[in-house]
């Protein structure tokens, strides 16, 4: 299976990337599963219904979210009926949603779709490592889904390679969120989990963020309010990562970084060309 | 003239890695200055006096450190006849050792090397932007220094690209250090100073920001006090920033990752093969 | 001298206690000086120019303020011409306002009224132990003033008793202020100089820090957003320290907690009575 | 039912003011039940079975922990054999030890002793609320349990009377620790359950929270590696809650502070005299 991950989409550039240039994309590398983060699609905080309309007709097998999950209200409510739209598993019991979801691909795959939110730099949230474990177990890979992606949203490098570490062989991709910046530290870990510690935005990379730079910047300077953080205004980048796994176990052969537009050095998978 | 960063050298596979590769390297590329991050270079917690000559002697002209700085006490002792380690600018007024100093290179170019930390999810410290600030404004970028490096050892990606975009046009380059993963947005800014987020370490990067990965897995699942943490045992990977400098201005004219060792997706300069 | 200094007004509970108590305080004690911190005292956030001056028409010789000192923007732009409103010292240099000011008392004598904002578990500034050092220096206790009051605006109870003991001898009364919660430790310290770690605050206290309880109950077990806090509803409670100074030397010779009106077990300095 | 809360022991000064005290309190006050906070009896940090097994002798029925649980490894194994030290509930599922213990007291009663820790500013641990909620359904007050004693573990003031109010109703008292100075908020709040945001600590007040102020001083002030914190050397002590409940109900129908020893005002219940 070919398999495409892409990082927080932020605002209007990040979604112009994705309307542009995925539908060509889904065709020319033939991929069975695409799993977007969109937890900064709509301004830069949270997704509206729409949005995620957007994004799934543009080619998206399931979106996943993350801290900005509820920045927009409606969200709350929208979730319940968008089987494909995931929230991190260990929010508290109760929360609108699912952390989790076995997604049929427009390739007739199922794909099982996780996120886990970190808890290092972050909100108070139950164990990750625990919600993943129970997710894993329910549908495990191989048997029940025939590719497992772990969004894992989180701050600390720390905590995403112990996730890698702690999931080598139980899913084909665990692939960071969050930070808004790619690293490039992509490769199938030892046991066939393919691993990359973030993604990266789709979005502007001439700002902070994704978000423009002049106010992000007076922040760190100044502690006195000022204007709001908007979007920056620059045309975006896509930035995450393909992974091609065996068919016969789901864990990954073969993973290449994915940035295509301005500002990034560009890469894809030269071996899908 | 020819820059070389490297990030956070983890233990000892990170030392033989630069010990056995930086030789050669600078020949090779015919570099003007190297400056490595040094603040885990001691069974990872902190730098020895040995292990600082050894580094120097294997052709860094500049060793920067970071909230490790002081796990070695001895460091507190030699830092102060070693006017080429170089330790964070905002600790506070009284700290043994330097924040900034301009190095004579073995090319006979001076550089200025200054480190600040960053304070978002990291100790409390006076602010790292106006720390930079008064080192620049002390010994500006074509004027007194031939080239300008500044190590941000931060971990937030947001206080990172703010502080890269604030020294656009006053450093040839901003690199961040402490995460120990390389991120893949290394560029020039529109002013004229490389940037990357984070360097990456040089290390075993099978591993767990470069220390052996089951007790660091463990130290999240369960809370309870458990083995030392120590570094990997695997072949180290060097990881860092190539930058290119105009010599009129000491502003980056070309810029580009270095990764050489396992684990990782190689890479180097192709323009100075 | 006879000081009084009242911890943070939360809303209008702690604004009616205030208004309706402080007249008759003032005269039943004589009262020399009077100084609360405001920072919550419009609606739970910041402070407006009506009320700021209605908490000095109450009787106040000064307001102090904390991390909430902005919440409402106007006070960016009043602080400046309103030297009786003292905002955190170890701000950012160019921040609106004074972080200290020597300030004529209707009784003729001069008080210097500093406020330090902690970091720990807070927001990233400078230190604030130099920050006081340098105030105390520039106006010292028994010869530039009359009496000094630090109000030093912090989470940890360790850097609260560091700071205490630290400027022990060198202030009449160090007190802290923004955990809501009235500590039992007031006392003299070995130098001279009252302390107490919390002075509590003014407003309901069948709340969770003077706001509703219903909704600040919700947002520790859900991640859902909410309704806004909104202050209590309750009958007010003041909350602080009381101190007698030796005119001679400006230290501390008695000190009493004040606690008057419902929920809380009444106090107050029988010594005046 | 009469009830005794004291917290955390800090050190010799601590473990001798409740060794040498509480004998003679349990008789004078014809005490059911003691709880004592013992997370830094053993140098200020952790607890060891022969000082637990001291405490215990000296008169109290249950000792709780916290943050500092582990800081003496063999309290990993001896806790297994003693049922009346508890540590957190909200720690991961495997720890050893138990979270909670119904405690039947000398004074024939049956007691369920309770601990939960914070998350705010605080270690990531799983939810306090859902862990305690857990432990009071399995033995709910006034039917298996005849008093219910909750010792919230917590640095933030919010999170410990969200927790009060949580409770209130359904525990004889609940009583924050952690932060080693006692609040001046204890009462009865309207659901019946005895509430104190913080029990203070058993120990030497001359100090920064019962250790030594000037190395604590000194940290706050300079970023370099110093000395061990050790406790202070001074006469210490004892601070804490007095309870008395409805032995119908187990709710609380009088409180007291209790203060015995130099620096802090004293106080104890007069009402038991
Ligand atoms: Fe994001
Ligand atoms: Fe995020
Ligand atoms: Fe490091
Ligand atoms: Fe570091
Ligand atoms: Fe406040
Ligand atoms: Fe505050
Ligand atoms: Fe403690
Ligand atoms: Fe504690």
């Amino acid at each position: 299976m070919r398999l495409l991950f892409l990082g927080d989409i932020v605002g209007r550039p990040g979604r112009n990337a994705v309307i542009e240039r995925l539908p060509s994309l889904r065709d020319r590398w033939r991929l069975d599963c695409v799993v977007i983060n969109g937890e900064n699609s709509a301004g830069g905080f949270g997704i509206t219904e729409t949005i995620c309309d957007e994004i799934l007709a543009a080619g998206a097998d399931a979106i996943t979210l993350g801290n900005h999950s509820w920045d927009q209200r409606e969200t709350l409510v929208f979730i319940e009926r968008q089987p494909r739209l995931i929230r991190p598993a260990n929010y508290p019991a109760g929360t609108p949603g699912r952390g989790a979801n076995l997604i049929d691909t427009r390739s007739g795959a199922r794909v099982l779709v996780v996120q886990a939110m970190g808890r290092l730099y972050m909100d108070a949230l139950d164990d990750p490592f625990a919600a993943v474990d129970r997710e894993l177990e329910t549908c495990p890979l191989g048997q029940v889904a025939d590719a497992v992606i772990v969004d894992f949203h989180a701050e600390a490098t720390s905590e995403k390679e112990a996730m890698g570490h702690y999931l080598d062989g139980r899913a084909s991709l665990v692939v960071g969120t969050h930070t808004h910046v790619p690293t490039a530290d992509h490769r199938v870990l030892k046991g066939g989990t393919a691993y990359m510690s973030d993604a990266g935005m789709c979005g502007d990379y001439d700002s902070v963020l994704g978000m423009q730079k002049e106010e992000a910047i007076r922040r760190f300077i100044q502690k006195t309010p000022g204007a709001r953080l908007e979007p920056g205004l620059n045309e975006g980048t896509l930035s995450g990562i393909a992974v091609e796994t065996d068919d016969r176990t789901g864990l990954a052969s073969r993973v290449a970084a994915v940035r295509l537009g301005p500002n990034l050095e560009e890469t894809w998978p030269r071996f899908w060309d």
